[in-house]
């Protein structure tokens, strides 16, 4: 049993990446829509994605910026689509065909663990989004996915974007519960970083495409590290409770 | 079918009333919880509630005071409790008891059709709250009823109360959809005119507790009414579509 865990209420995930396999989904999705191309889809949504968290890192520090998840998805296809290494699909591709490339991002497969986890978790204790896409992005996916959110904290809800404050204090304040009874799940540091900085406890979660080169230095308190718990599934995160 | 709800994609409902027996649930749980006092529960249930209702319509018109729905019914009860009619239980119920009473209106328990009326639903559209009631409430709530919301829209979700403009607007603009694209269903025929002003398609539910002189005489459009559709179920509603 996680003793750090004990008193927590409610946890809130991350979603992309932490929930979901973006990369695995968009790329072959993009394959599947695109059968006379021959292209490294993964490489080509590795960019996309850059390019999403890069804006939206942008935005909670302070700059402008659309909330709308698929507006800011379509002008970073569209800036894409005018660099050297895609320009040749600028011309392929109109605005009804890059409207279903961005509706791709909401329809993204949970990890093999992720639905029988947060089903699990579900019994033990609240669990919602803490994510930067938006509400509908959000509920798309969990029917998609088959996912038994408890409630869905985004960017269009919270109006701001992870790591700014408002997010993690505002999802505390409307679960009606001080922070250290709310656990922060993601497997990105950053983001626990910024959670345990306003009182929050943390899970870091092992997944193949997010924070490569880091995952394997991040450790519990218990060995000496930062977070509160690391695991490498949502099902061996429910056994823990 | 219903072909005025044909282009519906997401319905939000009312809670209190429309989705829960407030009345019964809340009146059992006072005569449980107060063995020793005879007392008419149902009035007294009536009362609070009826208070309830006041200071969320008159926040929504402008109005101040708190969007936490434990904070007004706290303030209500303590109000009520100085009053001739109730005046005696004002020593007997200390602020731990008080606090356990004010909770009683996060566990409400569903209509007979609730819980299978909306999984029904939940497989055909989005649905989700649209309710004064906080964020917290309101999944309490759901996870005590079984009803798998895909959304919590709430006072404190979308910062006001119905009937003000921002509940039913901004309850669309999160889920990306023209207000004709979104039905709201109540129990209650006021917050169907302000959904309807709103551009919103308008679903009636007959409850025993609400609109009980008006529920008669609402009627559809079909029939020279003012609403797209009058149910006694969502199971009802669940086969129109």
């Amino acid at each position: 049993m996680a003793d750090s865990l004990r008193n927590v209420e409610a946890f809130v995930f991350d979603v992309f990446g932490t929930v979901v396999d973006w990369r695995g989904s968009v790329s072959s999705a993009l394959r599947e829509l695109n059968p006379n191309l021959d292209e490294d889809w993964v490489a080509f949504t590795d960019e996309w994605r850059q390019g999403y968290y890069r804006t939206t890192r942008n935005i909670a520090g302070g700059g402008g910026g659309s909330t709308n998840v698929d507006v800011i998805h379509r002008e970073l296809l569209n800036e894409m689509l005018k660099t050297e290494r895609w320009t040749h699909l600028d011309d392929q591709w109109d605005d009804q065909h890059r409207k279903k490339l961005c509706l791709l991002w909401h329809n993204l497969n949970g990890w093999p663990d992720t639905t029988k986890g947060l089903y699990a978790l579900k019994k033990k204790a609240i669990i919602g989004t803490l994510s930067n896409g938006s509400a509908r992005l959000l509920l798309d996916m969990a029917k998609h996915a088959d996912i038994p959110w408890d409630i869905i904290f985004s960017g269009d809800i919270l109006n701001s974007y992870k790591p700014n404050p408002k997010m993690y204090l505002g999802a505390a304040e409307r679960l009606s519960l001080t922070p250290d009874k709310v656990a922060m799940v993601a497997a990105h540091i950053y983001d626990l970083r910024a959670a345990a900085g306003h009182g929050m406890k943390t899970v870091y979660v092992r997944r193949p495409t997010e924070d490569v080169d880091q995952q394997d230095s991040v450790k519990p308190k218990s060995e000496g590290g930062e977070v509160d718990v690391v695991v490498s599934s949502f099902v061996e995160l429910a056994e823990l409770l």
